[in-house]
């Protein structure tokens, strides 16, 4: 795969300065491209490699572009067009339209046109499929479930029945949708379940990591809105609500019944608790615990930092005392201060 | 699926307050429900729903019974009693009874009356499975396992060699059970592998959630008693001991050789580590580290709670002075009040 | 499976105090042995336990060989002795060489001697699988992947295209190698994707638990060293490096383009930010977040240990006064020392 540079920056719709005839075969980093690569700075932190580069082509700012020592591509937006160029260098994977023979699926299944079903790849009674979809191999999809256009679900993602997904979804492997959400009610004695009668239904342009799981609703779906992109290892408990192009780093989870709003960014291994409600343009950091709802925007955190374990020790001893240390404080102040 | 209220009122063994003619289809929350749904009110932070809702009957306490404006279905626990109903209305999901032809069974297995073995599966040698069980699409049954009567696995769940569940056990997707132990002996230059001698035994009525893993034992098997509920995304490591109607919320995580009680609760995103006892009727609130035995039942918890960053940054700055802290009030306190 | 304890002797290369002629036939912890059992003694914790177990062999260390009721294996590294012992006891996994006839592999492939290619198995194009290795039902391989001699792969595991992985390698059920790293540049309205156009390099002698997840390199590739022991559910972002015989314990995650150093002991719920540099034989403590390098090897925590609950909230509400109390705990000091 190889572009003109010419062509590159009308594919991108930037201003090339230098040589449009340039053959350009792959992306590289600042630091390790070569000839006939394209490379980008976007980080100012690595604005003294830009210096050095051996790429033949590099993506810059205006601003940056006279301390290129190769052919720039203009962008007021660098790590966009980065994002677009590899975009253009992507392998095709290969996905011939037709139902594998192994396949299995059912009659009544509505297949739209260029869609591929790969190998013992399952789908059951009342499937809908959108136009250029494809299935990985192993993939399982349950009954009514209806999945949009230009779909890709890598190997071996299981869809439960009753789980809708809009157009140009992407779902790793392992991803499970409309799992059962955990829900029992103890009567004195043992846990009687609650079935979960609600669905799911994601939205168009998400997309979530493997392994991630997004449980069914209890009474209504589980929702996740347009643009939502989730990493590994994510858990959607049922009844949350995802909205808009917010973003979830991996091995988040989101107990039942909260919504967070658009535009959030929910950091690596962090937990939110149930009922919340999560406003738009929130952002917290990696690991904390959302234990009540969120009504400003803001960048949220908790945890305590890490220490060297010696000095970690000495000072979680005095976290237990810590209420005993501010009682003990303002008895001092009341007496040294007289108030 | 619908039910007159007065078949209702006798499948849920409650008393009716209203037409025992009255055709119920489905359930609903007391806000969303509209005419021909069952609602109920279990939380009494949504009492004051109860007298606009639009239902067509719901199930209360006695003593609310004269505030509903629609019929009643009376219950000394109505979540209990809507956790039944809910029953009453989940979709029986159709697998046809038999082995599916794309199936690879052993010659070998014992398979019960009923049984449903579907798409892809692959059953190994000595493996037997109880009346009434289905297995759904790609699973993988290991030789040597049992499975009891009336189990639900659904799509893609791995089990490993000698792995061992009771009745009525619902495995959601992805679900692996019987995966080597972590076990390693480190010889000073690289990490012997321990061999996972041991298996997995799982009692009657536990569920386990989508993508979730237990791992067999190193010499003895790992087990899950009775009745234990599972959500996703949990890791129980080689020879724990989960006790009696334990509930573990999604994304935690047991250490080896860890025993925890009987009616537990372990909520979200907790750690514990290995080597632990847990006794019965202890709650460990969400993303808390467990890194002691506990002896008494109670309600325990870890972490700093949530703050902005810009505070939160503040205080963290001081959580590492904090034996400094501690020390220095101490001696203030000599000086002020001379003891 | 059995052996005399002379043949044992002459495996394990250790001393023999004992009858050579006495036979072994499996293993047990010092507790639960019985006659026929090999047990061992490697934590001193459980010294007590040797005067009175049934074992009919020990694997003990020179020093407390004496106090043994009976036959011995002297060994200075008794739990390393029993890792390999343990290797002579495991079962056999059946896994006939050949392809099942189930299984999709394409023409392309190279297939090494005695490798065994289980049922619903797909492998793509250009694959290459050497020697001896074990692929387990509905395991997925990607074009262009190789795969060393004698690795296992057991079920529904998922290789996306072009990852390459190292001989004696082992991936427990459901590990996905080569999923799309997380990457989105946010042009102001949504997120862009960023293709992932590197691959995922593993090692030889690596083992991955059930769950597990190691992403694909944005441009250049996720490396796994040799001899690297990953437990379940654990995430390594795109262009991690981790190097030799370090260890990750269950449910940690490590974020982008950070590189761990080798021999490190990584807790389990570990949170490692991304673009970090941990160096050689670092120990983290379960569920700590490393939110900074780490040039110093030792041992590594954070949180704030697990209290009762009520006491916990007593305490957390001082955590966010604790900049203030640090002030007015210097304000007393300049008032009462004078300095």
């Amino acid at each position: 795969m190889n572009y003109t540079l010419g062509d590159l920056a009308a594919l991108l719709d930037v201003e090339l300065r230098g040589d449009p005839s340039l053959r350009i075969d792959g992306l590289a980093s600042l630091k390790h491209a070569g000839p006939g690569k394209l490379s980008f700075l976007s980080n100012p932190r690595y604005v003294s490699q830009l210096a050095s580069t051996r790429a033949s082509a590099v993506i810059v700012e205006p601003a940056l572009a006279v301390s290129s020592p190769c052919a720039q591509l203009i962008s007021s937006a660098p790590y966009v067009t980065y994002a677009r160029a590899s975009q253009l260098f992507a392998p095709r994977l290969s996905s011939s339209a037709g139902v594998h023979p192994s396949a299995c699926v059912h009659p009544s299944v509505i297949i739209g046109e260029g869609v591929s079903i790969g190998p013992h790849a399952v789908v059951e009674e009342g499937v809908t499929i959108g136009a250029g979809s494809v299935l990985g191999a192993g993939c399982s999809i349950g009954a009514g479930s209806t999945l949009g256009e230009n779909c890709r679900l890598f190997a071996n993602v299981t869809l439960y029945h009753d789980v809708h997904i809009g157009n140009r979804v992407v779902l790793h492997a392992s991803v499970v949708l409309g799992a059962d959400g955990f829900g029992f009610a103890f009567d004195g004695r043992q846990s009687i379940k609650i079935a979960q009668l609600g669905g799911v239904r994601i939205g168009d342009d998400v997309e979530i990591g493997a392994g991630s799981t997004v449980d069914r609703g209890a009474l209504d779906d589980t929702i996740i809105e347009h643009g939502v992109k989730i990493d590994n290892h994510v858990q959607i408990a049922h009844n949350c609500v995802i909205r808009e192009h917010t973003i979830i780093c991996g091995c988040s989870a989101i107990a039942g019944s909260t919504t967070i709003g658009r535009y959030c960014t929910i950091g690596g291994g962090v937990g939110i608790i149930g009922h919340l409600n999560i406003t738009d343009k929130v952002m917290i950091s990696a690991m904390s615990l959302v234990s009540q709802s969120i009504a400003e925007s803001g960048v949220y955190s908790s945890g305590t930092g890490l220490l060297e374990s010696k000095e970690w020790k000495r000072n979680i001893v005095r976290f237990r005392q810590l209420d005993d240390m501010a009682k003990r404080l303002r008895e001092l102040e009341k007496i040294t201060l007289g108030k």
